[in-house]
């Protein structure tokens, strides 16, 4: 709900911009990890994983400026609880594209995979979605706007669990080494559960749509 | 904690019809899990997990209709955090109603399982007082009622942890099919993290309680 | 954000000992895990479980009371939320402590393993750091204090991720038997999850002292 004397009071604008580098990096470390699991090339790989392990400190970094800002400001252009909200959702989409990541190459998982592929670029998806959603905050006018790209995730997400429920179904019915199954679904899962975070991410955008429009 | 002036505040009555549509949609969803458990003929198990599906969509649409009614009351009968809340977790329970049943039918899990079934017959039991206290909201001179349900609720919940820890022991001790243990332990555990749902619910209740009566 | 008028509103005092309760029993409950897993003689095993039930159950009734006092005083010191997020995070790592300990001792098995020792002994730290920020607490000049032991917390948690990571990983590797792996990966993954819950609870802690200093 709009306060009804919200024009007395001078919004925070310096929390757009860490938002905008959040949201920017989940975008870049997405599209690293697309990169990555279309690489067979086993150094290549590796040089791809660092440079995620990179991105998801800066993610950690980024997170970590903006809990301190929210510590030290007053005036928050929305619910203090919200502004950690977003922020841990998109952390955690970094965290777990790293998690995913680096599993992959522990487990030595043989790349390209089809449904790894699909998943990772439904995540890239999702984060670009999420960046549209999060620049366009700084303007309430843009409600719509970041409504639609909240449905678009939510949308992304299920299509995710679909993919993601008949690839164990797949992978139960046609691998016979239980080894091979569990490295799999370890990925596949990690890999899923950072499509759960965009949504979580587009719930909590969603939530300060609702009170603030 | 009752607000002092709260005499003065129409409270939005439209919710409760929806808070008691999304809690009856999870008895029926609940319902429909244990005859499906209970039922070994294919055919007859495609029809009632599609019936499943119709649950698990209409379930998807009332919380639909609370977060748009949400965004445009002004006056809501509490929290709008707890709301969210408690209808999230109503949708919850659905999904992982509907998730188990569908992994059940994807894995070709050999039905009845007495600890299949055990497990969804704990969860009709919990979604049935979870209506009897989402019911209870709309007057809060039933708080001892919504209580007791969620006391049982809880109960239901430690047994349903219990019987999910055994047989995940059991599943190790006996099958020799670690592919087998795997489907097993899945499907399970989506059970058992369906009760958890219930738990939530019942926690938001709980701090409904607390904080109006 | 300190409420201006905040030297006006007697502070409720009565919560910091039952804090003070919860946390103490966790660090009990993790120093007899660590003393569990060091103790390959079956009978004393057995007896060293069934203390950890015990503490357990005194950690569900410190929550219980916190949330029944939650439930008839008007007044707290932090935000009710937080009070109910802290109790229920300190409640969890309890939980999840038991929870490991339980599954060791109905899988059968070996121990010491030194995975399981290590993930054991970061769960006694953190405990212990755990049980320095909640004693803080009482006096609000302890902020740093605070603030430093949930920063070890953070790391302590980054730490069992790391170890959790490499054991699954080794587990993959070293293992032949899948139902080897499932049982050891199974309650890795508690041990994992009772840290998470620790961090969970220095989160909440940090955002009591981000909204009252």
């Amino acid at each position: 709900m709009a306060n009804l004397f919200s024009f007395l009071i001078p919004k925070e604008k310096k929390f757009f911009p860490m938002f905008e580098k959040a949201s920017g990096n989940v975008v870049m470390i997405a599209k690293t990890l697309v990169q990555m699991v279309n690489t067979n090339e086993p150094e290549k790989r590796k040089a791809i994983l660092r440079e995620i392990e990179k991105l998801e400190h800066i993610g950690d970094s980024v997170a970590h400026e903006i809990f301190i800002e929210l510590g030290t400001t007053f005036i928050t252009p929305f619910d203090r609880e919200d502004i950690h909200a977003l922020t841990s959702a998109l952390d955690d989409v970094a965290d777990f594209i790293h998690g995913s990541a680096k599993r992959m190459e522990m487990y030595k998982l043989p790349l390209p995979d089809p449904t790894i592929t699909r998943l990772a670029e439904l995540l890239e998806h999702a984060a670009e979605e999420l960046n549209t959603a999060v620049i366009g905050l700084e303007n309430l006018k843009n409600a719509d706007i970041i409504k639609a790209a909240c449905v678009r995730i939510n949308s992304i997400e299920n299509h995710a669990d679909d993919i993601f429920d008949s690839a164990i179904a797949r992978l139960f019915e046609e691998k016979e080494n239980a080894v091979e199954i569990l490295k799999n679904k370890e990925v596949l899962s990690v890999l899923e559960t950072a499509t759960d975070k965009c949504e979580d991410a587009a719930n909590v955008l969603e939530a300060i749509i609702v009170k603030n429009v």
